[in-house]
């Protein structure tokens, strides 16, 4: 059963967009056919030889969204420009007008009634007004700290309280996410820092929120606190140095009430020189689950994975605004399989393997 | 947005039935109406009262399969009756002559292509004819085992090798669970006794196979092994007692390989006396996944709380024969929540929650 390419469009080339980009040309079903990105180094070139392609692609860089998306009529559009709806927000509604599916790794958009209730309105009518889905993943907020513990719940028949923890080296990381938690500011400076930015890490209390939704819990109250995790000894990366007493990085937790009673708690801490990263997810309920993932699931080649294995599945999803919770189970796939096996298939006979048993 | 309650009759009310039943009856969206079970003792009453409600439900538990179904005709069935497809099979074929979709616990309906492909296509086509969708689900096979390691290749861009070990404390577990595992047994007696019967744990296969089709892996050899596990001191639990050098359990084992290369490796230990208990998925990939759920995932009420979960997705399913990889993501909900919250609703705007930032 074979089925042209999906044709996908790639709005935003940074690193991020770049890696989802090099895993896209790796898919046999799916097709780059342009991209949008303001960088002027950036514009005019050969898509396939900006992603380091020994072959050009024949699709361009430009600048202007409305040229490329009008020229191409992409199936799907991937946006990896930014963190925040508001910026987001115009760009997604210049794929809607070319009737184009939306995935993004924009952190709001993983859970956009969160924080802006009117904008996340506003999709769901102008998604299914275009007969589109449109959708936010990444892997955190989007699967490590939500749509995970989320699933973990299934085999419990009560739940009182959900708490995940996330501990990650920030030095084996990006230089922009090293700068991105205030590493080797002074505690005095990271204060006056953290008051003229927003949350430096986006989605805490959107997978907050996701969780309580999912689980039908009304919150009367979510607690977020930021604070500095300060160095104790010389810490130093190829990009930062922090001294003793100097900041290493953030711990940001959000935390979630009913009645008083605390019943989720996401915590997050981010620093260079955390030799101890783990995910870890309890579920306190029946049975009780307590999960740990050593070493953590690595963010930036996972959100480049979970949202080009989400691409196929935006054909099928129901138009308006979606989360990672309406998707079916996402995997890994050989890239070299056929297109018939892709999910949505039937699990019909597949040639005999030899068992042998002892 | 209310709807009517989704209309189920259990088919089973063995030990995990009446689990699954009991769980039903909390579920606002859940409408119990009818039971079939052939076990004399059982037949004839009020499902309610066999259930240990404290008002009967109107609902009578019947031998005649035809007579339930055609009378009450129900949107769903659960089949909690055998572990074998050959046993199923015509049960589920009662249903799909009523029209009525069906979930069941059968540990080989979890995935049919790995024991038996004619009855996978015979059931696809089927199930497709009846315009219904039937599926497997459980504990394990269907979440720790499979499920969980394959949603947890989502964000590894490669997979070169997937390792799930699962150690059971059979113990704390129901005594059929403890015969099942031959606890007490002569090692000789064991031999005779394991060549007597299939598998004690039927399913290892079934979730083989599922995550190497998944992944589009075509494996050239499984490998399955079953050895017991041997008291080195005194094992009571209220139902056996095995001195030392007799068996407490059961190791079994399954592992697929890709030109002579072991790619998957399945090793279940389920015996009396293991205080040691876990579940753990390794994934070698890029990133690579170790992760661990001390104490394990319980599976009887898991399997008990996945049905239930399962059997509102029925309602949208694709007809045919279907896999747990087709569903969303599966999770808790709260039982006094709205029906309007259930999964495929839009992540519209709820009421606002005060937030509060430190």
């Amino acid at each position: 059963m074979l089925q042209r390419p999906i044709r996908v469009v790639m709005y935003g080339l940074g690193q991020i967009g770049t890696d989802i980009a090099r895993l896209i040309l790796k898919q046999p079903h799916l097709q780059l056919v342009g991209g949008i990105e303001r960088d002027p180094l950036k514009v005019g070139g050969d898509l396939g030889e900006l992603l380091g392609s020994s072959q050009p692609l024949g699709a361009r860089v430009r600048a202007s969204a409305g040229d490329v998306l009008r020229q191409t009529r992409p199936d799907v559009v991937v946006i990896a420009t930014a963190s925040f709806l508001r910026d987001v927000f115009p760009q997604i509604r210049d794929c809607l007008a070319v009737g184009a599916r939306v995935v993004s790794t924009c952190e709001e958009l993983v859970y956009p009634p969160a924080s802006h209730p009117e904008i996340a309105q506003d999709l769901e009518e102008e998604a299914q007004a275009a007969g589109v889905a449109v959708l936010g993943i990444g892997s955190n907020p989007g699967f490590v700290m939500d749509m995970l513990p989320i699933l973990l719940t299934a085999p419990s028949i009560d739940i009182q309280r959900v708490r995940v923890e996330r501990v990650v080296d920030a030095s084996t990381r990006r230089v922009t996410l090293q700068q991105r938690i205030g590493a080797g500011l002074d505690p005095l400076a990271f204060r006056d820092w953290l008051h003229q930015r927003t949350t430096p890490h986006v989605g805490l209390v959107h997978s907050l929120r996701m969780i309580a939704d999912a689980f039908g819990w009304q919150l009367d109250r979510i607690d977020e606190h930021t604070e500095p995790i300060i160095a104790e000894s010389w810490l130093r990366t190829p990009y930062v140095t922090a001294a003793p007493g100097q900041v290493a990085g953030i711990h940001q937790s959000a935390r979630g009430f009913v009645e008083r009673r605390e019943v989720l708690n996401l915590d997050w801490r981010t620093a260079i020189g955390l030799t101890n990263t783990y995910d870890a997810i309890r579920i306190e309920g029946t049975p009780p689950i307590d999960m740990l993932v050593r070493g953590g699931v690595h963010g930036d080649l996972a959100t480049a994975a979970l949202v080009v294995r989400a691409i196929p599945h935006l054909m099928q999803l129901r138009p308006g605004l979606r989360t990672v919770l309406d998707l079916p189970v996402l995997h890994y796939t050989q890239a070299q399989s056929p297109l018939s096996r892709e999910r949505g298939q039937s699990a019909g006979p597949l040639r005999p393997t030899n068992i042998t048993s002892s």
